[in-house]
């Protein structure tokens, strides 16, 4: 019997999906999501947005590969344990979310928000440059995403340090573990960048307590959820003087309304969440080793941890 | 008898060159420029403007170091060949241009100008994301900036092309080498980054002509002169669609006039000349290296070549 997967996603990139799985898996059955329909039976389901009530939609669910890296806006808990839920880990979301982590560092590092508002001013108000060797750059957040970034910012002579909430040892980095030692990380860090997983021991972290221990002018690159920032502390310090600037790809409210403060701060660049993306064929790819690992009886790589919630 | 070097320069920047002479090279003596002063005897000068009628004001010049990496605002047609006129090439200096060259490329590859207008508009407009291996980079200029900038975009994943007058050969870049190459060099370029020296030859070399050999949609980095860009060309090409956009760290008049077009313009970003800068302690430890090679009777390294104009 033929291996059935349900995608439920943009029709336009699921040209991309069909012609992976008929060129590069015969065996496994590709079918557009839809109530009534066959896809209904499928052991596995490829979606951003699962349907409603998941389970009595798709009684004989075994997996869920969510196109994306964050699944903080799953249902997860209302999943029965035997569903493994999957994040998505292709090469071309990290190399996207490298990109955008290095163009912002060094739009910061640059004083491109400054030179933003300067230009719109019609002014040109020229600033020393800062050697890259005097910017401590610190990541929050070292998975396969803030590691990769870390290493790219690190190779234009930025000291690159890292936290993340369990120990790592990554070469070249100074890594720090957990709640003890946030303030120390905090103290060394020039520009800030959340790649975190939003989870509840994440969710509002970046307040105004984590931006006081931030030395005076550091700056904040979020590429992580809105969900991580107090956005009235964010304002606060940047008005206040603690912060220098912040380019932000998230924001609480998505997209965000045209009066948000964040949008007209003279500091801080927005972009509409598209630091990363995941590219139609490589996340195919990783769907059909995933389904094939599953029907061989062995775990599916990058299967989320549920006690850790990412 | 000790020999003496005129700094002609900011002091602040100065306070640092004195130090390093000071600590590095007691042998040499540093002495501020003032025209009735000792520093009219010296055999070398640190400046990036001359004194007026430079051969009457220093009779016994034999070397001209110039702060920066271009010489063109240089009358060095009027000094005599006796006089050596060196570049500064510092690490800093390439550094602080890949940087600049590295976030341009990204700013552009990931639709940053676009996003800065929507941002003031008070809109949330994502684009799509492609992948760097579909975005051809493409330099202009492969002196020591040009090479160093063409790595680091490579390292990215953009397959990177490089132009120059003179061939040359580099691992990994496509390299094209004259007129008779431009046109194959710009049909593959989708983002065009010009680092070449401003000469009588590339004056105005970026006109309509240029940008109509580009693919449709194409951008344009200029971190070179003002001088290589016909700058109603440039705005006729964005307004035509030719160019989808531009990152200009230099323009034909600088400070530019409040109402420049390019400055309003919704899809250009303005830096105001700061894509590199010399740190002080590298040029004068620079200095301090040329000078001794010229006292030993040997060439001084990045001594420019009078033929060629850089």
């Amino acid at each position: 019997m033929t291996t059935l997967i349900a995608y439920k996603s943009d029709p336009v990139r699921g040209a991309v999906w069909h012609d992976i799985f008929s060129r590069e898996a015969p065996d496994l059955r590709l079918v557009d999501w839809a109530p009534e329909g066959e896809a209904a039976q499928a052991r596995f389901l490829v979606a951003w947005t699962p349907p409603e009530d998941l389970l009595r939609a798709m009684p004989g669910l075994e997996a869920l590969f969510c196109i994306g890296a964050g699944i903080d806006h799953l249902p997860v808990a209302a999943l029965p344990p035997a569903v493994t839920v999957v994040r998505m880990v292709d090469p071309d979301l990290t190399a996207s979310m490298v990109e955008y982590v290095t163009m912002a560092v060094l739009a910061l590092h640059r004083d491109l928000p400054f030179y933003r508002t300067e230009q719109a001013a019609g002014r040109w108000t020229p600033r020393a440059v800062r050697p890259a060797a005097m910017r401590r750059v610190g990541i929050m957040g070292l998975g396969v995403l803030g590691q990769a970034a870390a290493r790219a910012v690190a190779g234009f002579g930025f000291p690159v340090r890292g936290w993340s909430a369990t120990p790592k040892d990554l070469a070249g980095i100074e890594t720090f573990a957990g709640d003890a030692a946030l303030g120390d990380f905090l103290a060394g860090t020039d520009i800030l960048v959340c790649l975190l997983p939003l989870t509840s021991a994440t969710r509002g972290l970046l307040d105004r307590r984590l931006f006081d221990r931030l030395p005076d002018g550091a700056s904040l690159v979020n590429a992580g959820r809105g969900g991580h920032v107090v956005e009235a502390d964010l304002l606060a310090a940047l008005d206040g003087g603690r912060l220098g600037g912040a380019i932000l790809d998230v924001l609480a409210a998505e997209p965000a309304p045209a009066d948000h403060p964040l949008l007209s701060h003279p500091r801080v660049m927005v972009t509409p969440h598209v630091a990363s993306a995941t590219q139609p064929a490589g996340a195919a790819r990783q769907v059909i080793q995933g389904v094939r690992a599953h029907l061989r009886g062995e775990p599916i790589p990058h299967a989320i941890d549920r006690g850790q919630g990412y």
